[in-house]
C-alpha cells in the first residue's frame, strides 16, 4: 500500500486558479509545479508542467465557472500529468458547474449534470467542490464514478456575518434556499425568511419578500449559494431599500457575476457583496481554504486506504 | 449485418454548421433533425435534439475551429444521440484542429494532439475532416482509435482557379506547403514556387519569395491551407504588390479569420480572398460538399460491412 500523505502532494493550477493552487499548497504543505499556458490566436491550447511531478499525488486546482475555456486545458494538464507518472491525480474545483439539467424535462434533452460529470471522471481520480448546487439528485456521488467531496462552507459564513454585519436578518432568494440558509441563520443567531421566486425565462425573475414587518432596524443580509446574473438580488436588494431598511449586505458562496452582474446589484442599493474565494474575485472575503484542504487531505488518505477500490 | 444506406442517416448540426448540415443532408437524401442549443448566462449549454433518431445512423455536422465553444455542446449531442438509440453516430468537421502538437518539444508539454483526437475517439464512431493539416505524423488514423477519413480538395480548388484567373502562377507560403501547392499547380497547369518562412512567436514571421523575374504579366495566387491570423499572407500579398505583380488573389481551404485577419489581408492589397466552405464565411466561394459527401457515404458502408471490426 502506498501512503500519499498531503505533504507529499504537488499543487498544479489553470489560468484563474492560480491563488487557489498556493493557498492550496500552503494549506498542506506541498510544494507545487508551475504550468504553462497559451491560447493560440487560432483557439487552440498549449500546456506545459513545469518540473517533475513523477510518483507524486496531484492536486489540480481548476474552479470551473465559465467551463468551455477550462476543460480542454483541464483535459490536457490531467493526461500528462499520468503521462509523466503522477502517482494520482485530483481535480479542486471550488466551483462545479452543470449540476442543473439531471432530468430530461422534454424528449431530446441533453443530460449535461451526468455527461459532465462522466467526463470530469474519466479525467481524474477524485474531485473536491465547494456547495455544489444539487437539484434533484441528493449527492455529487449519485453523478460522479469516483470520489467526490462536497465541503460545506456555512460555518465559514456564518462566521463571517458575524463578525461583519450588526443585528442581521438573513433573507434567502427562493424556496430551494431554505435548506442552507436556515442552517446559516441558526449559526448566527439571527431570524430569517425566504423570498418567492417566479422565473420568467433565463434572465427574467420575479420576487416577492415575506413579511418583513417585525425587523424594521435590523440589516438585511441577502444570502444565495451562486451569483450568476445577478437578477434576482438585483430586485430584492431594490426592494429592501424601498421598504425602508438599511442598505442590505449581499453575500454569496460563489460569484460568477455574469456580464455586469455585480455593478447592477450595487446600483440597486447594496451596501456591499461578499463572496467566498471559491472564483477568484474583488469581493473574496470569506476564505475557505481550510475547509478545502481538509477534503482533500482526506482525499487522499482515502486512496491510500484503498478506499477507491473497497467504495461501491 | 446492419445497412446504414446514406439516405437512412440523420443530420444534426452544431451552431456555425446549420449550412453545412444542409448540404450534407441534400448530397446524401437524408433527413435531418433540429438541434436546439443555448448558452446560459453562466456558461453552460443547453442541447436538445429534436426529434426521434433511434435506428438511423446520425451524421453530426461540426466544424470545429475555435474548439473551446465547441467541444462541450458536441460531447452533449453526440451521447443524447446514442442515448437515444442512434445506430451509429459519425462526425463531420471539415475543419479539425489540434493537429500542431504531436511531440514533446520540450518535457511537460502537453501531447495535445492525441489528447484531442482521443476524446473525439471516444465520442463517436468515425470522422471526417477536410484537409487536415498533419505534421509530423502522416494519417489520421495514427492520431484516431476510430475510422477518420481526411478529405483531398485539391482538385476543386484547380477547378476554382482555372475558372477565375487569367494566366495565373500559384505561390504557396512555405516550404511545407509544397506538397499540396505542387499537384494544385499541376492540375491547373500553372508555374509556382514556395515562400521561405521564419517564423518569430506565434505572431510575427518573416517572409522570402522565391524568384519570380519571369513571371510577370500573370496573377500571383497564393494558396495556403488555413488563414488563422493571416500575418504569413499579408505579408506576401504586400511583397507582390510592391513587386509590380497584379493584385493576388488570396484561396485557403479553411478559413479562419482570427481577429481581423480578413481586413489585413485585404488591406495588404489582396485582390479578393476564396475559401472551400469548411468553415462558414463570406468568402466560402468553393464548395466541397460533394467531396465530403463522398467520404461520409463510405463511412456508412463501411460500418455497415463490418469495417471497423476487421480493421486492425
Amino acid at each position: 500500500m502506498i501512503t500519499h500523505a498531503a505533504d507529499a502532494a504537488l499543487a498544479l493550477s489553470l489560468p484563474g486558479s492560480e491563488g487557489l493552487a498556493a493557498r492550496l499548497a500552503g494549506e498542506l504543505g506541498s510544494g507545487r509545479r508551475l504550468v504553462e499556458t497559451r491560447h493560440f490566436p487560432d483557439g487552440e491550447w498549449y500546456v506545459r508542467i513545469g518540473g517533475e511531478v513523477r510518483d507524486n499525488p496531484v492536486v489540480i486546482a481548476a474552479t470551473l465557472d465559465r467551463p468551455d475555456e477550462k476543460l480542454l486545458p483541464l483535459l490536457l494538464l490531467a493526461r500528462t500529468a499520468y503521462e509523466m507518472g503522477a502517482a494520482e491525480v485530483g481535480l479542486v474545483a471550488p466551483y462545479l458547474p452543470y449540476l442543473r439539467q439531471d432530468r430530461r424535462f422534454r424528449p431530446g434533452e441533453a443530460l449535461s449534470a451526468m455527461h459532465f460529470a462522466r467526463l470530469l471522471s474519466e479525467l481524474v481520480d477524485w474531485v473536491v467542490a465547494v456547495e455544489p448546487h444539487l437539484h434533484r439528485v441528493h449527492s455529487l456521488s449519485d453523478l460522479y464514478d469516483v470520489p467526490a467531496c462536497a465541503v460545506p462552507v456555512a460555518t465559514y459564513v456564518a462566521d463571517w456575518i458575524r463578525g461583519h454585519v450588526e443585528r442581521p436578518f438573513i433573507i434567502g432568494p427562493d424556496e430551494e434556499s431554505h435548506q442552507w440558509v436556515a442552517p446559516v441563520a441558526r449559526a448566527v443567531g439571527a431570524p430569517f425568511g425566504v423570498a418567492r421566486k417566479c422565473r420568467v425565462g433565463d434572465v427574467h425573475v420575479d420576487v416577492a419578500l415575506p413579511d418583513l414587518s417585525e425587523l424594521q432596524g435590523h440589516t438585511p443580509v441577502v444570502l444565495d449559494d451562486i451569483i450568476s446574473t445577478g437578477r434576482t438580488l438585483e430586485q430584492i436588494v431594490g426592494k429592501l431599500v424601498h421598504g425602508g431598511f438599511a442598505a442590505p449586505e449581499c453575500i454569496a458562496v460563489h460569484g460568477i457575476f455574469a456580464g455586469d452582474a455585480y455593478a447592477r446589484i450595487l446600483g440597486a442599493g447594496a451596501a456591499a457583496i461578499t463572496t467566498c474565494n471559491t472564483i477568484a474575485h474583488p469581493t473574496n472575503a470569506i476564505d475557505v481554504t481550510a475547509p478545502i484542504g481538509g477534503a482533500v487531505r482526506s482525499m487522499l488518505e482515502r486512496t491510500a486506504e484503498g478506499w477507491k477500490e473497497d467504495s461501491p
